[in-house]
């Protein structure tokens, strides 16, 4: 499994990823400060494959997921005095409490990529099958992070077959990705779904109960 | 509705809400580096009254989903260049582009409450019922943003009754809070649930339709 060493915990004065603002409003008639960020908009996709009855979900080291629980354990790293300068981190927690299960997803950066293009990028880079456009399903659409980001995500249903697999997947290691494509089978999903020792986003666990709903009972008929 | 006002926005270069980090660190023996921020865990409950047959959930202005649509719209007021001073922004998109529905929630930022002492808290803070520790029912958890904070919610069900409505809720308006409750007659949930012209977060789409699965079939036996 994934090993996590050397950690150093430093300030992050810029970044071209955290992007902070500040605004100052009157909302009816009262002044405010709100502090946000600024974020991408993403879409995700269920991946169900139809060949192996099973769902097609990402795993991942969520190095925010993992500094989530080193705080919890080590809370003194964090302090505000300590900000200014790079902190070595005890190798005290192995990188499996960051590791998270994900639906395949992506962020909104090309303006000329319609969300289902991107959608279907990813599921290529990340996931290995070759998804036709007009075959992927639009399932809704939430705001995510409110009170800090607020962006849109869209979330999209994909069946694939065996014969659509064009490569492994695993996104780009050139980026520094380090995805592993996983299959749950759909006998075991809401099992998984709900199993709190397998650390993973909403996502995953609303749609799988998505598929129960909507697509399992036709499943059922054919 | 919402009036918001006079908006400018500005640097946002320490605050007591975002804490940016920048994590150095070597997995499977390459370096890397990722930015993320620290923020408190949460919880959100999913609220239904039964004297009502309804779901209770809160509606506010989020500045985060707003100014998403203000950068959609008016992308130039985000450049790099200009976040160093404050720029007031035009009046241009109404408040409600960032009103949002949500489940009632709140973070966990006291060591000495267990989540569902505070799961209650908000329950009476922001909905105005007051419901006995015991019957809260846990649902699942789950990460939030895991690329940005990763950050831990925990997902609880409440039933109330119209008797046990001990105030208006609303929210704490001395911290800012503007709190709209709102019911969701549960024969339009679903509906509401998929109509993407209600801004809502995934948490509300997915308690509504594991209450469907899990909770609706017992109250037709009854």
């Amino acid at each position: 499994m994934e090993s996590v060493e050397d950690l150093s915990l430093g300030p992050c004065t810029a970044s071209q990823y955290l992007r902070p603002f500040r605004l100052r409003y009157r909302q009816n008639g009262i002044s405010k400060i709100w502090d946000f960020m600024r974020s991408h908009d993403s879409v995700s996709i269920l991946i169900f494959n139809t060949s192996r009855q099973c769902f097609v979900v990402v795993k991942q080291f969520r190095p925010a997921v993992y500094m989530c629980e080193m705080e919890r354990k080590c809370p003194q790293n964090f302090e505000r005095k300590k900000q200014e300068t790079w902190n070595p981190l005890p190798n005290s927690l192995p990188a499996s409490v960051g590791v998270t299960y994900e639906l395949c997803a992506g962020i909104v950066d090309k303006p000329e990529l319609s969300l289902e293009e991107i959608a279907c990028r990813e599921i290529l880079e990340e996931c290995g099958y070759e998804v036709p456009l007009a075959t992927l399903k639009r399932i809704t659409s939430y705001r995510s992070g409110v009170g800090v980001t607020g962006s849109k995500q869209t979330l999209f249903y994909a069946e694939v077959t065996d014969e659509m697999k064009a490569s492994e997947g695993g996104g780009q290691p050139e980026e520094g990705e380090l995805i592993e494509v996983v299959e749950i089978p759909l006998k075991d999903s809401m099992d998984f779904a709900y199993n709190e020792s397998f650390p993973k986003t909403m996502g995953v666990i609303f749609s799988f109960m998505w598929f129960q709903t909507n697509v399992a009972p036709n499943l059922l008929e054919n």
